[in-house]
Order: C-alpha cells, then sequence, then structure tokens
C-alpha cells in the first residue's frame, strides 16, 4: 500500500473536452471520479461552468480525502496551449490512437507533467494534431470513463489502485460481504 | 493480437442494476460500450426496457463486430440466482469490496461462467451476499463504467486490449496522428 503523497511523479492532469451543461452532468461527473481515484492531481473541465459537478467532486475530496483540483471554464485550446508552452506532454484518449499497450512505455519514460485530454462526443480535428500521442484503450467505440480509468491504471504501473488518501474524514474498509466505513 | 473467438474461455456477462430511463440512459450506455469493447458476451440490463441503448448497442456490434447480446426486463434477483443455479459465480463490483489486486488471481482461477454485477447509485444489500465474491476498483467513490473496465482488463490479463472484433463492417486503423476507418 502506498500513499499518495510519497509517490514521486510529476503532475498529471486531465482535461475534459465538449462537456455540454445538462445532458453530460452525469458523464462528466464519473470523469472526475475516475480520474481523482486513479491517482491525477486534478481535472480541468474546458469552456463551461458547471457547479453541480464543482460541488460534488469537492465534496468527495473533502470526505475521502487527498487534493484533488478542479478548474473549469477556460478555452480547451488555451489549457492545451499553455500547458504545451510549460514544457509538459499532452495524451489525447481516443479509439483513433495508437494502442496503449504499444505506446506506454514511451509515455511512462517521459518526465514532462501530462495532460490527459478525453472528449465528449466530437473532438475538433486540431485536438490530434496538437497531442503528443493519440492514445487508443481498444480500437472500439468505447467510454471516454473507462479509457481514463484504464490508462491511469496502466499509467500508474498498476499501482494506484490501493493508494491511501491523506487527510480522509472517512474510510471505507475492504470487507468480503457487506458496507464498513470507519473515521480514521 | 488475438481474435475474440480464438481465445478460450468461459462465458462473462455484465449484469447492470437499477437503471432508471432517462437519467440513466447515457451512463448504461458506456457500461454496455466497455462491457463490449474488453471482451463480454453480453449484457443484462435489469427490470427495464430502455429501447434508445439497444438499439444503439445493436447499431455498434453490426457495424464493428463481434456477438455482443443485450438482455433487458428482467428482475435482477431472478437474473443472479438463475446464474448460481446454473452453476456460474457472481463478481459484485463495489467501493466496499475486497481490492481487485488482492482477488484477482482467485476470480480467475474459478473456471465458471461469470456473471459481473455493476449498480447505480443504491444497490440492495442483498447483493453484497449473494454475491460469491465483492471485489473493489480502488476503495474511493468512482464510477461503475471505469471500475468495470479496470476489472475486465485485469480480468482477460490486460490481453483484451488489442482483440480483434469477427464480422466487422468498419474498422478503426490505429494512427498517430488524425483519424482512419476501414471497410475490411
Amino acid at each position: 500500500m502506498t500513499t499518495k503523497t510519497a509517490r514521486s511523479r510529476n503532475q498529471l492532469v486531465v482535461l475534459r473536452l465538449g462537456h455540454r451543461i445538462q445532458r453530460d452532468v452525469r458523464v462528466t461527473t464519473h470523469v472526475c471520479l475516475t480520474a481523482r481515484a486513479l491517482g491525477a492531481d486534478g481535472i480541468i473541465i474546458s469552456d463551461v461552468h458547471d457547479r453541480r459537478i464543482t460541488d460534488t467532486i469537492n465534496r468527495v475530496t473533502k470526505q475521502f480525502g487527498g487534493s484533488f483540483t478542479i478548474e473549469t471554464g477556460k478555452p480547451w485550446r488555451h489549457s492545451v496551449t499553455e500547458w504545451k508552452k510549460a514544457g509538459g506532454r499532452v495524451v489525447h484518449l481516443t479509439a483513433y490512437g495508437i494502442p496503449l499497450p504499444e505506446i506506454i512505455e514511451r509515455i511512462r519514460a517521459s518526465h514532462e507533467n501530462k495532460l490527459v485530454v478525453v472528449g465528449a462526443e466530437k473532438v475538433p480535428g486540431e485536438m490530434f494534431h496538437l497531442a503528443d500521442w493519440n492514445v487508443s484503450v481498444t480500437n472500439q467505440p468505447i467510454s471516454e470513463v473507462s479509457a481514463l480509468g484504464i490508462f491511469l491504471d496502466w499509467m500508474f504501473n498498476h499501482r494506484g489502485l490501493q493508494e491511501e488518501f491523506p487527510n480522509a474524514a472517512l474510510r471505507i474498509v475492504p470487507t468480503e460481504h457487506g458496507k464498513r466505513v470507519v473515521r480514521p
């Protein structure tokens, strides 16, 4: 079992493109929960503000610990170009990209901060060219939620699944049959 | 690269509990796409019929191949008890369960057919007792979509990501920067 703070690595932030208020509130919430649970440092939801999502995720972080950040409302292209200007690298998850097993070693070997981009239904063609790596989690139609989860699991060498979060008010205790939650 | 038909294994079917028509249409569609892309044989959406989901997924299967099945409308408890009566085993994905890395070997070692249960917001307490294994993909609040994706990736030894689907009308060709789709 490792703690988030003890693991030495660069920043990894998720960028959610194309969130549509109302329609995507549940799916984008799932993207945020996945990013947080699997060890990303934060998420940027581009172009819009959606208070329901920010409130939900900040409440989860307060209860279950860690320091997951959410930023909203900035144009997506601005986030991507700023990230690159600061020396970071950009991964774009898309069914059209290079299969994860073929490319993960190269991504892991690069020591720059990573921005991991996940789209909603339509991603602007420009994104495929701005990305350093277009990565596919299967070349099948899939969900950006599971693609992100699987990518992060591989990115962190399958070691993120039992990570403990610091400063948690609640902690789930693994149980064979039932539910157990404690206040540490 | 392996093809789905060439891989010898028992049946694995996903059971989606608690789907609420309207509210969950997008998330349940993501659950279905994830199940199909990662190599499950089919999905059962319990208790309700939601034609939009069935139509979407059947269209994807027709275009991208394979023989993914969808069954809807049966009470969830009936599906679980029938599965067990027929000698199959039941995995329930829940943040309260035993961590995936600790339990996956035991699940892989069992040769019975598997029913993999994923809930929506509230799962009846009875489910925790009907399951042979309650499995957590992190003990954090997470999405059932990414939990399912990561579970299937581990279940199939990380070999499902480059699987080819037979009888596809369309096939995505992995590309560094852009989109390429061919008719095989």
